[in-house]
């Protein structure tokens, strides 16, 4: 029987693709600015004018000469000349010159002199050409100066920044509105097994529908990639060889799941092993569920061979492809965001195995209760009705009831 | 000046409106089941038959029934005679009799009679037609029964589902290749200002490029919601009425943003009054930054007045508007993900007032640092250059440096 004592721990089984794969970036595509959330920058942007254009208002009130509220207060205020009513989207047409201001309203541009601005609420109206200022202002106080958004050369996003709502709005500031972002990685799916049938299909007894191609090509769209579905092949050499043949042409990622069974593990592994060099890095993986993944590097792109059971393929999709597509994109990983909660009972794993549990989430008066969905890897309804996944790590035998856990949702 | 005696705290100025409003779902549109992840389920989803739709086997082995197997062990084998091999996909020709066995692969069918499988490697082959078995197995083990895993007229999935990867491919072992969700709730966006102009227009001196709608659209796709871009509305009365109109007709939910002057707020209220009842609902939160939003209902809509500072418009958009769009896709709002990080600095906050801060994530060797990115909120970069947010709850007062938070991502 096979152990785990030559099986790679999950980082190791990353680095030793990650240290043999030297990805091809996937070509440079432009988008609409209004297409282009979630997607990866292909390119750096740098500013090439100042954000904001001029230094402008960030309140409603009087653009002054700082220096003439220097000690005002309400006992003894600053009184000022009102010589303009700058309007918006317009340039103001007078300098200010010492004790004079101009009525500003918020995102108004400052009239040259000026170098603040006093809140309308800090002043008091005296007649139609002069008000009183309440409190002094610092220079700079109450504007933002043109430049202090982005200013003009500046690096706005490095290449590889996965493009999020305030990043989209900062492309518009700069006039920016067709983006080079990389293509979406294409990612290759195709299921084996003799008795799987496409979903189309009405299975006669003894087979059953392909669900992973579909819970995989999903993976693949929610990593940020492209699933193109080669379908179902045969469990025999020549079938598997064609199939991952066809992936590598059309994909820069192949996913070939299927084979629980040793003898269609084994094709598998051979078929990789063919394509290579160097073909098979990683057979076996000490982790639950998702143990006999194959990890090869064929043609120079990645081939995963994922365990049939519907749930360890998703884990091991987690774990190894989408990592693969991130690194495509140029894209950091970042920390992985989780909810804390107790956990509702013990679970036990091995010394050395990274265990991946399934729980629901329930509310309780003292925050969240991860109770674990217990069942077989072949059961999709498992996943379905989970929220998400805590990981019990190598270093630990298991998890006691009680214990604050950290839910990665699904 | 304004204070905050008279603003609402955030979950109930969400609860005023969704307290008021009735939504009208969206219509119901059929996407094939390759493009339906992330989409949320309009119906829901019953098993039209068993998933498994037969008895199969979880391991390579021998098909027995257990009772044969019972005492077994490497001292003193239970001894059965090969009756089939099982081909995959096909069904089993032999019903087994006691004292018999089949050879069956992972995901194999039963033969009528068998119960359980024993492991390949549990198992000594003695000639081409009998073996011995060293350890016993329970009935049932091994196997994953016919409806296990989804069982013929059980509710999958609920309406209002968000389909996962995992939700995908349990639709596909049912067969459903073409899936009911909801339409994308339309989100109209709007910009006001005087001063602004579209993106691809250069700002003339006093002008400056529209963000807002670029950030805002991209957030309401994020959130699930389909943009529609309705460009700028002039300041005035007539023109914000017109726009907001134009968006009732078009959309769902309607977001309007500028307006950070205290003129032009007042005018946005004034049209959000009069195209109710029941028109504003709230004006003001007790949120920094986003104090100034409006929340109305309008011809049986939420129509939403964000600040016009980049940052205040977003963090109103995530608290009000992204609940609105899920409210109409029947969305539960989910339990929030977040990074655990220790502050890196003091940050002060008022008592009764909801906090969000920018934060950027810095990995240390005691886990990630959440370094504060400070600056106005008429300053996009901040967002740009943050990781997440942190929220000061209105409870406390600040928080110390050193605190563990929750930081969660953009």
């Amino acid at each position: 029987m096979e152990g785990f004592f030559n099986v790679r721990p999950v980082p190791a089984a990353r680095e030793e693709l990650f240290s043999h794969w030297r990805p091809e970036p996937p070509a440079i595509e432009e988008v609409p600015l209004t297409a282009a959330v979630g997607r990866v920058l292909a390119k750096p942007v740098r500013a090439q004018e100042d954000v904001p254009p001029y230094t402008r208002s960030t309140v409603d009130g009087y653009a002054v000469r700082a220096e003439d509220t220097f000690g005002a207060t309400e006992a003894l205020p600053a009184l000022l000349d009102l010589v303009e009513d700058i309007r918006m989207g317009a340039v103001p047409q007078k300098r200010l010159a010492p004790g004079q201001a101009s009525r500003i309203a918020t995102g108004g541009m400052l009239p040259p002199g000026a170098d603040a601005v006093v809140m309308v609420e800090h002043t008091e109206e005296l007649d139609a050409t002069s008000f009183a200022v309440l409190r002094p202002v610092a220079p700079g106080e109450n504007v933002i100066r043109a430049g202090e958004d982005v200013a003009a050369g500046e690096e706005l996003l490095p290449a590889n920044s996965r493009l999020r709502p305030a990043d989209i709005g900062a492309l518009a500031a700069l006039g920016i509105t067709e983006v080079p972002v990389w293509r979406r990685p294409r990612v290759a799916v195709l299921s084996t097994g003799d008795e799987v049938v496409p979903p189309e299909q009405t299975p006669a007894p003894g087979q059953i529908r392909d669900s992973n191609s579909y819970s995989l090509g999903a993976a693949a769209q929610e990593a940020g990639g492209e699933a193109v579905y080669l379908g179902l092949v045969r469990d025999e050499y020549r079938a598997v060889l064609d199939g991952v043949r066809r992936g590598l042409e059309v994909a820069d990622v192949v996913v070939l799941s299927g084979g629980s069974s040793v003898g269609v593990r084994d094709v598998a592994a051979q078929v990789l092993t063919d394509l290579g060099p160097p073909g098979v890095l990683v057979h076996g993986v000490a982790l639950r569920p998702g143990k006999p993944v194959l990890i090869a590097l064929c043609q120079g792109k990645p081939v995963f061979g994922l365990p049939g059971h519907p749930v360890s393929a998703l884990v091991t999709f987690d774990l190894f492809v989408r990592p693969a597509i991130h690194r495509l994109l140029g894209l950091k990983e970042r920390p992985r965001a989780g909810v804390r909660a107790r956990l509702t009972r013990n679970l036990a794993s091995a010394a050395g195995r990274e265990d991946h549990v399934r729980v629901r989430l329930v509310e309780t008066a003292e925050g969240f209760a991860a109770e674990p969905v217990l069942g077989k890897s072949g059961l999709l309804s498992t996943l379905v009705r989970a929220d998400g996944t805590i990981v019990i790590p190598p270093a630990r035998e298991g998890l006691r009831a009680g214990e604050e856990v950290e839910v990665y949702l699904f």
